[in-house]
Parts: structure tokens; C-alpha cells; sequence
């Protein structure tokens, strides 16, 4: 089964968003993936602080996430679209997740958000799993995924074998450039990936923006730790990997005991 | 307030082990450290596939204990000594921990068991902190460390500023030689240890053997992840590093949200 993660460039706007969703979509589609992850608040795009970021209203998002729901069905391919969204008088940073049919499937809000984020979202609650076709998965975004192992863990034991993990990290404006997976000088994100796979023998799906100075790139990581595939840094496009569900035991997840922590 | 990590060859016999803890715990008194840890189940050394251990009975296992309590007094130094230890029809996998006044403090047990290990050893339940004047501390043993983060959020949100991690990987035999920490194609225990502490924002102070082809070393981690010191490669010795308590802030594990995750 092949699962595609995509790494667009910052957008410039909501409508900039939504035709890289549909180029990058229709490339992961093409190339036999069910589903294809996008990252952190791709829509209308991250909130950092050297780019303006106008931002949107309820109804300019949910028309985007109608637009996404186009692309999934056109294209016969699930969309994992992270956006800003608006509900019960909280603004949420989540991901919507759209079938192959056009429809919304559900969401996964970020419940652990940063400390940087605290004034600018209000954190979720809930956990959820999702299923398209064969493949179940869990969603954990940015700084819950890095540095929140239980939201894997959490999945994992669910029967997730592949959690998804749009983020951003890094700038266009300024930085270190990185050119080798994992090496040792590198910020610890690429670290922490492998973790979250090998922490659980399931399968870890990393997404994050391509950026001039990005800190950690897209990839793909095996149940045992190793990297299957990553994009290259700074550039825009999409890797499809063809995974093995069998592989994906959750042997470590379920070996958990979670009531030794309580 | 300085910690040490002992950081022995392994022991040919329980007396052998007892003179290396003698010589590493003395040499970390003379340089100041208020606790030495050594590595996993040093008494009478971890039950490796290709070295004869032979089993020690609970009257030897006491007897090294005691032996250990005096170190510790004679030298005026708190001591994490982890053993096999029996116990009301048990056979654990733990970690004792004498004070500088020669008493011992209690123990902690290894609670989650590598699958290899199933039928090595009985899994502890219990988790507990210890106290070495201001200095509060978890203990986590190996692959619980290794692969079950929540062993160390429990004990940074109890208010550890360190978490203990005696440990073994590797052998004397056969494998690999790794010369530079954090290498992207080292295995992944080093890596690990980076998100124990940077996940928490506590210190984490990994201690493993020395060995011809060690898998890791033994480290210590600053709360933001930074590696403060390091052990030579396959070299026995102790490092003690002093470490700032109000730096061991424990943010990001007290901003952890049990209540997600049930």
C-alpha cells in the first residue's frame, strides 16, 4: 500500500495553498498512493513570525476544505489537509481528513500545543483513529508529535500502523542549511522521528513545509527505525512509499502498560 | 551540583564488579559528584548471550550490597547500584540506590522488560523518586528508557531533575565501532537519550558499559537536549558533570496532559 507525504513550498495564499494541494495531490495519485499528507496549518499556512500570514474566516477555510474535498475526489486519492479551523467559540490548529470519495472524514486537532502557541490557538481534546481502505492511522501534529510521544503511543495501541505528523519547522529567511539525514549537528527533530516509529513498531509519517533553511526534512520511517524515504531538502514535491501493513505490528505499543504511569 | 557516570568494563565475577565500583565511585568523590550511577544489572553483570555469567543467589546479591553501602559511606557519595535482586518469589531487574551515609534508599525496578528479556527476569510495578539532598532523581532501566518514554515523564512531572538510565548495548565480541556521538548511522540509543530529556526539560544521564563494540555510550543530556559529556568510546572511566537544578525546570513535562491520553 502506498502512502505519499508532500512537502509544498509556503504559500502565498489561501488560493496558492489550494493549487499545490491539487499538483501535489494528483502527482501522489499518479503515482499509486491512497493517501497524501500535507503540513502543519497548510491552509492558509503557518503562523511564523517573519512571514505575514493574513487570517482567514471560517467561511474562507471551509470553502477551502470543500476545494480539498474536490481535489480528494477527482483524483481518487485520501487528503490529510492541516488548516486553521474555527468551532464552539475555539479556533483549533487540526487536520481534516478527506476520503477518496470527497468527503470529510473527520478531524485531529493539536492538543499539546507549543508554549509559543498558547496565545494563538486553543488546544483540543480529543483522539481519534482513521481508517481508509486497509490502512488505519493516527494523526500528531508538530511539537505534540516532537516532543508528546503518548500521541503516538496512543494511536499505535488504537491499531494505527502509520501516524501521520504534519509540521513546520525552519524558515525561508534565515537559518542553517541542512544536507544529511539525522547528522548529529542538526536540530533533534529527525531524531525524534525514528523514536516515535521504532518506540512503537508502526510506521511514522513526517511532513513539513520545503524552505530554504528548513531544520528537518519530510520522511517516511520503518516500525524498526529506519528511514525509508526523505525529500530533498528545500525542494517542493512529493515522495510516495510503498509500505508493508504486516510489518506494522505495534509490537511495543501494545506492549505498553499504561497502568504503571497512573 | 555534580553526578557522575560510572562506566566499567563488565565484571568477570561479582568481586571483580565490587573493586570497579570501589575504584569509579572513589575517583567521583574525589571530584566532587553527590551520586554515581553504574550500569544495567552490573551485579552480577547483565546475562549476555555470548559471556558466562553465572547466577548469583539472593546471599550473594545482599552481600554485594552492603559491600556497596560501605563504598558509599567510606566515600561520603550516594550510589545507584543495579542488580538482580530476589524478592517475595521474584527475580527482578533493579537498580539500588545507597546514600551517602551508607544506607540504602530503596529500589527501582525495570517494569517494562524487553521481549528478550520475558523470561530473564519478573517486570516491577512500581515507580518511585529518590532524594539526594536537593538533588531529586528518577531511574529508568534500558530498554524501559529506550523505548518507553512515559517512564520518564513520570518521573519528571513527580519533580525529578534527572532521570538515571543504566543501561547495556553492544558487546566485547562482535559489531560495530562508533567513534563520534549521535552519528546517523550509529544504532539508535544515543538518539534516544537526546529526546528523554529534551522532551521533559530535565537532565537524563544514560550509563552504559564499556565495550569493544559498544552500540552507544554513556552520556549526560541537558534539559534542551544538548550532550553535556560523553565517555570515550569502548574506554572504562567516570565522567562527572555539573549540572544547574534550576535548569531542570521540568516545563515541558509538567505541561504534559495525563488526561488526553486514557
Amino acid at each position: 500500500m502506498k502512502i505519499a507525504l508532500a512537502t509544498p513550498h509556503f504559500p502565498t495564499s489561501i488560493t496558492d495553498g489550494l493549487n499545490k494541494v491539487e499538483q501535489l495531490a494528483t502527482d501522489a495519485a499518479k503515482q499509486g498512493a491512497v493517501v497524501v499528507c500535507f503540513p502543519e496549518t497548510f491552509i492558509p499556512g503557518y503562523p511564523l513570525a517573519d512571514v505575514e500570514v493574513p487570517k482567514a474566516s471560517q467561511e474562507e477555510l471551509a470553502e477551502a476544505l470543500n476545494k480539498v474535498c474536490e481535489i480528494a475526489k477527482a483524483n481518487n486519492i485520501a487528503i490529510i489537509i492541516p488548516m486553521d479551523w474555527y468551532e464552539d467559540d475555539k479556533f483549533y490548529n487540526l487536520a481534516q481528513v478527506a476520503s477518496a470519495n470527497g468527503e470529510v472524514l473527520g478531524y485531529q486537532t493539536k492538543n499539546q500545543l507549543d508554549p509559543s502557541e498558547d496565545t494563538t490557538w486553543q488546544p483540543g481534546t480529543e483522539r481519534r483513529l482513521f481508517e481508509v481502505g486497509e490502512l488505519k492511522f493516527g494523526i500528531t501534529i508538530c511539537h505534540e508529535g516532537f516532543r508528546y510521544p503518548e500521541s503516538v503511543r496512543w494511536a499505535a495501541r488504537e491499531g494505527a500502523h502509520v501516524v501521520f505528523h504534519p509540521y513546520l519547522s525552519g524558515s525561508d529567511l534565515k537559518g542553517n542549511q541542512i544536507t544529511e539525514w539525522c547528522n548529529p549537528n542538526s536540530p533533534y527533530y529527525e531524531k525524534a522521528m525514528m523514536m516515535r516509529a521504532l518506540e512503537n513498531t508502526i510506521y511514522f509519517a513526517s511532513v513539513g513545509y520545503a524552505m530554504k533553511y528548513q531544520e528537518s526534512t519530510s520522511a517516511i520511517i520503518a516500525p524498526d527505525g529506519k528511514c525509508l524515504a526523505y525529500q530533498a531538502y528545500g525542494q517542493e514535491g512529493v515522495i510516495v512509499v510503498d509500505i508493508d501493513l504486516g510489518k506494522a505490528t505495534g509490537l511495543l505499543g501494545k506492549r505498553f502498560k499504561p497502568e504503571l504511569y497512573r
